[in-house]
């Protein structure tokens, strides 16, 4: 069996009974019920997903996947495309927005070339990189598929293999993305999952004008037209309309997902890769943690999409990297800490409230 | 002069010019233009509060202050009251939401008696408490004031000494209350400032149903009819409707205002203590930041009225004691990072957006 479908047969629901324990463990905290609100139902996922009542998030990695897209060519983007390379060398010296976040987090950063269109051999075997490069950036999906079922497939299981090969030293995954032009990619993904009209999720990427907005829809719209994707087949959406960097987050969400561990998914192209994985399996999404909601229009579709009505926070990012995940991993450590730190009012010796003695 | 006028005389509008520096900074830093949203305006804050646009936020604090209160004889609260002096032993203990979650964002607390209801010696006399008690609880606000003029002065120069005190050592103060029953006084001084209708400030507290809740409303306006404290007075307010812990609140944002150090606000009681100050010193809102939105629904109210439009985080909480400081304390020191320790395009050689070259 291929590793896509091996991996895929290791995801199953939350653990319910951890569910339940937690769930009985926070009733009796010493604190006004459930008076951490989001965090206590934050807390109780971590258990379903860890299976324990005493979930660890202390030791954190994000791993921002770097690809390059031939839809530039189109213009859809204010940046030149040159700008992926060069932010990886970014990352690779700490200068990014992720490295700063990750740090502040106490989180780890991975770069993966999973597809930057250039040569990052200096980088990757000095493995400040991890090479996983499938090609030298996708086709351009306004004129027919991004790449071949065989490079989907390749993106994919490179992703779950970075997954795997970090999960020994990790607690919890982020997902991060780098890739100049990838938010007409994604949004044609939410197009294609959500069913939502393209004007409805198209933004303003990096800081498009209005006639550039316009533009960056009808290119939308073309790519869709194209390449008609199949919406009930994520390898064939990702195929079509995706990316390198977009195929390796949804394989990272799998792999984490296969080894029970919680992934935080960070803004707009980290939730296309996200779609692409639910649509591949279905119970990933009970391993999924949406960080913050992107100013990108189309975010909040996306994001309804995996069961997440309120993302846990809202600072009207637009960056990627994995910035929104790292920031949010401070969250998602706190929710274990409410869970295993803070004692009960038996413990405590406090009076519990009158209707609750 | 006495301690809360000349601290008032040290509190200053925000430094323009390192403001200005901030943002000149922030434009230029390897990402999309402001991309980091939220977190950017913060840090511009962190640089105007500090002036400096390399602010540390490495050495947090919360101070919980806690007080009990006369008006529990009315059945305001779910809880007895003597869970006031319990929690406060189990915020030693370290058992506390506010312990777990000030561990996990790297900040120590501080638990001060102000006025609890119970002989704290034995942890006062070790130094696990900062004995600042300016009474045994306040006095039943429903029936009179809640505590002398004098008293009033007293609460709030005993939370100015604390700031003063702990401001060597530490770079970020967040605040936080204990006190059973202390949503009332919080929604009185709410009603006060505001001018809102006390229905639509007043909450369930830590659990009221809807026949308690309906008591709650008229014990209020009861409140506010005996008492008649002026809207203008803040020392006023806290002398007829206020309480112990709320005055050191008060104190505390006033004390690290004049040290020119960002104060993290934490929910209702402690929004109640920023209105405090913010009548007695209008440029004190320049120092605050609003960390969270409690569920209480008079909470909106009055971060407007200190000029929020939108906390950091929106997590359903009331539960107080600091916790919503502790887990915004994140944020703020990833705004800093991000304005300290983010490449400038120059910096990491990297091409900029076609209108930016």
């Amino acid at each position: 069996m291929k590793l896509l479908e091996k991996t895929c047969q290791q995801i199953f629901p939350q653990d319910s009974q951890a569910r339940d324990r937690a769930k009985e463990r926070l009733d009796q905290l010493t604190m006004p019920h459930w008076a951490l609100g989001d965090l206590m139902d934050l807390a109780v996922d971590l258990a379903g997903m860890t299976g324990t009542i005493k979930p660890s998030c202390h030791r954190k990695a994000i791993v921002t996947m770097a690809g390059d897209h031939g839809v530039v060519a189109e213009g859809v983007s204010k940046f030149p495309p040159e700008v992926t390379p060069q932010m990886v060398y970014n990352f690779v010296a700490g200068g990014a927005g992720i490295n700063a976040l990750a740090r502040q987090a106490g989180a780890d950063v991975y770069v993966v070339d999973m597809g930057v269109n250039a040569d990052l051999g200096e980088l990757t075997k000095s493995g400040a990189v991890i090479d996983k490069k499938v090609s030298f950036g996708t086709s351009n999906i306004a004129r027919g598929p991004a790449m071949s079922i065989a490079n989907a497939r390749k993106s994919l299981e490179s992703g779950i293999e970075v997954a795997f090969e970090l999960g020994s030293r990790y607690d919890i995954f982020g997902t991060g993305d780098m890739g100049i032009g990838n938010t007409t990619p994604s949004t044609a993904i939410a197009a294609v999952v959500t069913g939502k009209p393209v004007e409805d999720l198209t933004g303003r990427g990096t800081g498009l004008d209005d006639e550039q907005w316009q533009a960056k829809i009808k290119t939308i719209k073309r790519i869709l037209e194209v390449n008609k994707p199949d919406r009930k087949d994520g390898i064939d959406i990702l195929a079509k309309v995706g990316g390198f960097e977009i195929g390796g987050i949804a394989g990272l969400i799998l792999g984490a997902a296969a080894q029970k561990k919680p992934v935080l998914v960070d803004g707009f192209i980290s939730t296309a890769g996200a779609l692409i994985a639910l649509k591949i399996e279905p119970f990933v999404r009970d391993y999924i943690i949406c960080s913050h909601r992107s100013v990108e229009p189309g975010h909040k579709y996306m994001q309804e999409v995996l069961g997440c009505k309120r993302p846990l926070l809202d600072l009207n990012f637009r960056l990627g990297e994995g910035t929104g995940a790292a920031l949010a991993m401070n969250l998602v450590a706190a929710a274990a800490a409410v869970l295993t730190e803070v004692a009960t009012f038996a413990e405590a010796s406090v009076a519990s409230a009158e209707n609750e003695r």
